[in-house]
């Protein structure tokens, strides 16, 4: 997969298109010079192009057997493998990522992949649920009513910025809707655009090997809003994956929701992840708190949606000690090159923001380079936040805000008025849960997962993995973007009423073909 | 509960509220007289008072045992029982639905009220993952991850007209939203508010003998869709449900979606469930489908979300046989009162409108006094069906539509054509089903529910029952509103994160106390 095989185009259905003369090129934020070729930006027709192909293909696709899907998604995570150091290397220059942490991604992007495989492989995510009729039932016979979720359709995706593998063309988003049986149509994310058409040249590779129709996946390229938008608006459109800004997924969820048909957009969209800490933490480790919450402030230059952009800290010498410590290890900080100079921009306007916030004091920012960015810990109080509310705004960087506070109303105070949350995190001794009922209770009603005595970042890819949360740390709260769950978003439940055995899906025929897990007259089993 | 009792105020938290002047009254839609007493209407100080109550009370409640919302949910089952005679005379003076039938509804009410105990009394619901963690992983120690549904908060229910006992105050949204452990608001239906005020008051005695907060139920009066949309952009709102005409959710949902922080909205809208009949069901039972076809349009006149309003049926003698039949079925269906004067007008201009369009014939009108909805049936072909678009569209009542079809590519075509359903219909033969792939993959991609040999009307309360489906049919094609499965609604996935086992909830912990199913490590068991 050589660099040089880069074109700029659009990828639809296999083919490359540029019908449209504007071009824009991605940017090395390393750098700060521009990388070849330059990318076509998608128009309108290339647009409703590709979500043809993809309607067209979506009812062979959905019908396709769970083995000819966990094989594409195979393909895809052999040919993520195969494209080796070049894929890589592209993405690098085009994030600035560091190299390991690019290998670590890729692990992770392939992992990812093959357990949806060996998940679809399984077959019991389809939630299979039989009840048997009566035909002797008065005053009514009874039906017989079975149901399983099928694919809801084409699916257009956004990729992040932050993880160019995992959650981009070939990430999360893309394998949970193949799993699903959906076509999908990717936007390319405008840093990494390269990056975006490697990948999106492995997966046609893929769906080609397989011998599935091209038409269920396309890429289309673009700097401008206009694409996106467009892809929202298409009438074969079925649902919408996201992950980035609030503005941005807002945007794109109001779009969807004006459509003469809604169709839902699952956007994972931002987070400031506080963390309490309790005084029995602080007793137990202060040292070791400081450095990991330094360590996962600062992982990836704090370019994390689980970024904790708020830690609670209480008042007093215990807290100050805390405090000293974090500073110290704040000021080893190694400053870092962010994905792009708009993420870069925006995150110094928002630690001016804060350092200009009356009521809030610089604790500590590293020394850099202009064109990187540094950690930046202000400390602020309960009554400044209570003032000054966007200091509850994600700031997206190695920046993060100290709250001191007076007492565990002051805690309860903070968790009832932040918002919709990815995550929250305490850190205390065992007994100090007990001691703080409301505090975690408040935390609850507010985010997606609740962590003890750790750090938000680093997602486990697992089964009760909850990457979720309440808006705006989501669109929809009732579903995870990551771990097998988040194939749920792509589905949605029929049911078939007295059908001949013959005629149901093997799920939901009586001798259970599949072995798989049903819900039969309400029990578990895997019996016929 | 003796009908003197109806004050005509707001049940707010247990306590009568009328500070609006402005009322209304309900009308007996068999007669056209007025019912006493007035009813005040809500104003926006009443909103805010029974929302704050709710989110006061959201915490306890979300946090209470399930035996304890079971016995609620049984109370409010004995109540509905308790309140005999005198209950269903008030409902039927304001619906003018048969005593039959409203004995039936109640029957049906109360059963999935005991039902939905017995589920959360169970607790599998909660559907509960654990993933154990290994702190000898390598490079990064796994973390123990656990989840498992929990209540979403407050939820505003707008019941329907036409299920003024099974889909309204004491009905299928308020019982799963309690049973979730979500305080409920319910906007009282205005052709109806008697009979909401009066289950009102049921409810309301039931919290206070399960010694619940009063606050997690309010019960709101309003002719206005003002009090609906207040209702909806109240901070304290978490969630929807609606069951009603497609403007009337629409409005709802766009109000939702505006909001600072949108909330989700469970609109089950409307559907005209078409019905294809193959050559082969008609040569085999002709005469049972055209009784049973009648007999679904014609129940409780007409008036069900899942009244068939299009049959296609073949061209050709076949069926010409079966309109014939059709046509003596509906000369013998008696004319009846519908629910209240505005659906009676709009279902006269529905009629009115297919007998103006060009294309169509009348094949039976059966004829009644004026304030009566009278059996409607009309014909036309799939080339009619292409130019007039608006003969897909419902029409509240005993009216459908005959489409004569002249092969298998014109019904793929109306399957294909059509929104989004409910449910859609197959009668034929069990070998004609593996001649109609193509009609069976479009219909599976319009329709929550697929029903063979059957008729859409009475809806199975059971585990597999979809009664949802893609838009407009409802405005979130996840989700059913009828069965154990519409509890997800109200629910939302939390993940704690490496918590000790004893805070942990119970659903949670390592010994499993309640018995539940559980995913642990990716595999179903009950075992601690």
């Amino acid at each position: 997969m050589p660099t040089a095989r880069i074109q700029g185009k659009q990828l639809i259905g296999a083919e490359g298109s540029a019908t449209n003369a504007k071009t824009f090129v991605a940017t090395n934020p390393g750098t700060g010079t521009p990388l070849d070729p330059p990318f076509h930006e998608a128009n309108g027709e290339e647009v409703d192009r590709a979500m043809t192909l993809a309607s067209e293909s979506a009812e062979f696709f959905s019908n396709t057997s769970y083995e000819t899907r966990a094989k594409l998604l195979e393909a895809i995570a052999d040919g993520l493998m195969d494209a080796g150091q070049e894929l890589l290397d592209r993405c690098h220059a085009e994030t600035a990522l560091p190299m390991n942490r690019l290998v670590g991604e890729r692990a992770r992007t392939v992992n990812q992949t093959r357990m949806f495989a060996e998940m679809i492989r399984e077959g019991s995510w389809v939630e299979a649920k039989i009840d048997h009729g009566d035909a002797d039932r008065t005053p009514a016979p009874k039906p017989d009513v079975r149901s399983m979720l099928i694919s809801i359709g084409p699916v257009v995706v956004f990729g992040a910025s932050n993880f160019p593998l995992a959650i981009s063309v070939a990430g999360t988003d893309t394998t949970t809707a193949f799993a699903a049986g959906c076509p999908v149509v990717c936007k390319a994310h405008p840093a990494h655009p390269g990056t975006c058409e490697m990948i999106g040249n492995i997966i046609a590779d893929a769906v080609k090997a397989t011998g599935l129709p091209a038409g269920i996946f396309s890429l289309l390229q673009g700097q401008s809003h206009e694409v996106g938008h467009a892809l929202v608006e298409h009438p074969a459109t079925a649902a919408v994956a996201f992950t980035g800004s609030i503005a941005g997924g807002r945007a794109l969820f109001d779009t969807a929701n004006r459509r003469r048909n809604p169709i839902p957009v699952y956007a994972e969209m931002g987070s400031i992840n506080p963390v309490f800490v309790l005084p029995g933490a602080i007793e137990e480790r202060a040292e070791q708190i400081a450095q990991a919450f330094i360590g996962s402030l600062t992982m990836g230059v704090g370019q994390f949606c689980t970024n904790p952009g708020l830690i609670l800290i209480p008042s007093g010498e215990q807290g100050d000690r805390l405090i000293q410590l974090i500073a110290a290890n704040a000021a080893a900080a190694a400053p870092g090159t962010m994905l792009h100079a708009g993420i870069h921009d925006a995150f110094n306007k928002g630690v001016a923001r804060i350092k200009e916030t009356s009521g809030v004091q610089l604790l500590s920012q590293t020394e850099g380079p202009s064109d990187q960015a540094c950690c930046t810990i202000a400390v602020t109080d309960v009554a400044t936040l209570r003032r000054e509310r966007s200091l509850m705004e994600e700031i997206f960087g190695p920046c993060s805000t100290i709250v001191r506070y007076e007492n565990a109303d002051e805690m309860v105070e903070v968790a009832q008025a932040i918002e919709g949350q990815l995550t929250a995190t305490l850190h205390g001794s065992d007994s100090e849960l007990s001691e703080h009922p409301s505090l975690i209770r408040s935390l609850e009603t507010k985010v997606g997962r609740l962590i003890f005595n750790g750090f938000p970042t680093g997602i486990e890819v697992c089964h009760a993995m909850v990457h979720g949360g309440p808006y705006p740390a989501t669109s929809d709260a009732h579903f995870t973007s990551i771990g097998p769950a988040a194939i749920k978003r792509f589905t949605r439940p029929l049911c078939f009423q007295d059908f001949p055995n013959d005629h149901l899906p093997p799920e939901l025929q009586d001798a259970n073909p599949r072995c798989i897990m049903r819900m039969v007259n309400g029990v578990y089993t895997r019996e016929s």
